[in-house]
């Protein structure tokens, strides 16, 4: 089955038709994701922390890295239930009347539980993670180490119940605005990549590796 | 006091230095964010929602709105503890080692209780959330009526405790890896905009407004 199961805690019920629950949509949105939002509750607190050393997926599978004694990684270890959330914010939805502003964006939010990466999986899973910062870059890099491998706790996240929700397209108006003399549209956001700054203390002759150039070349408008 | 109060709940304990409790730099970050992620939980369950209408800050008080029947709202009116974060992807960090790349990144994450916005204050939350979509659209467009009034639901959140958390700058690698034949630098990434889209039913003689010239201007890199 090509979709994610509906549950009352994944089901889109604002605005349904834009929630999507196929697996091929929800991956897309999650792949084109840099950093993830990462909920958890302690006691009845929310934290809602993002995960800024990157994240990858593999199939239904979700992994986040830190250091061990990251203390995010330390509460997910135990077992709690987790709330994954990507976001891309892709316009500014301008209508006619102030209540009809809105985003165009994609979103995810995976459910799941989180649980520690065994020791001869972690490579792998750090080869993932890397991947999705910038594919083909592990290749040009130093690999980890036993020592580095030690002191890195990765962790893995099954994905159980899933849900998309996308936006797209102009302003939706009340019927009576649309003769109104207002400018509406949509501006059109996009997480675009400038010109790569070398390391000022890097050897100067090196040259911008393959990785990078072509997520430039991706990412301009 | 410019500071948020620092507890075991806010106080950035991986790479303490990144962390920052002053209010100028939380409101700055805060301000720069169109969509936030809204953390809450229900029995065990963490949610992290993106809000997708916008949301708009004064002072110490974040506001958030949708329809009256908004199932997150509706949860969030309970006095449900929330956390609202709101991050920005700078800059993908590339070392000269798997291991130490990263995001150049600047986050807050605020804690709080929602609660809801009486009517007589709805109208100026929803100024507020409409100026942070963007500045001076109000202005532009049909002010809210007595029925959209109506069937909007704002809730505020006091800030109770914040941190804010910033990583620029180039890769910190490995003394012994400096030595290595890899290029290293940073990627910039921003959140930019392009070319206003007109909604194709409009009377198409209206000129693009002064507020989405001003946002087209300010984001180009």
């Amino acid at each position: 089955m090509n979709n994610y199961p509906k549950s009352s805690r994944n089901t889109v019920k604002r605005s349904p038709k834009r929630g999507h629950y196929d697996r091929e949509i929800v991956h897309q949105i999650l792949d084109a994701g840099y950093i993830c939002h990462v909920g958890f509750t302690i006691g009845k607190q929310p934290y809602v922390i993002p995960n800024a050393y990157g994240f990858g997926r593999e199939s239904d599978t979700i992994y986040l890295h830190g250091a061990v004694g990251n203390r995010m990684l330390n509460q997910l270890e135990k077992g709690l239930p987790v709330c994954v959330t990507v976001t891309h914010t892709d316009g500014i939805v301008l209508a006619r009347s102030a209540m009809h502003h809105s985003f165009n964006y994609r979103s995810v939010v995976l459910f799941g539980t989180a649980y520690l990466v065994p020791e001869e999986d972690k490579e792998q899973a750090l080869f993932i993670i890397t991947d999705q910062i910038l594919k083909g870059r592990w290749s040009e890099v130093r690999p980890p180490n036993a020592q580095e491998l030690k002191a890195t706790k990765v962790l893995a996240m099954k994905i159980e119940e899933a849900s998309a929700k996308i936006r797209t397209g102009p302003p939706k108006d009340d019927e009576a605005d649309y003769e109104l003399p207002v400018w509406a549209g949509v501006l059109p956001l996009q997480l675009t990549a400038g010109e790569a700054i070398p390391d000022p203390v890097m050897n100067q002759s090196l040259s911008v590796p393959a990785s990078v150039n072509r997520i430039r070349v991706q990412n301009t408008i």
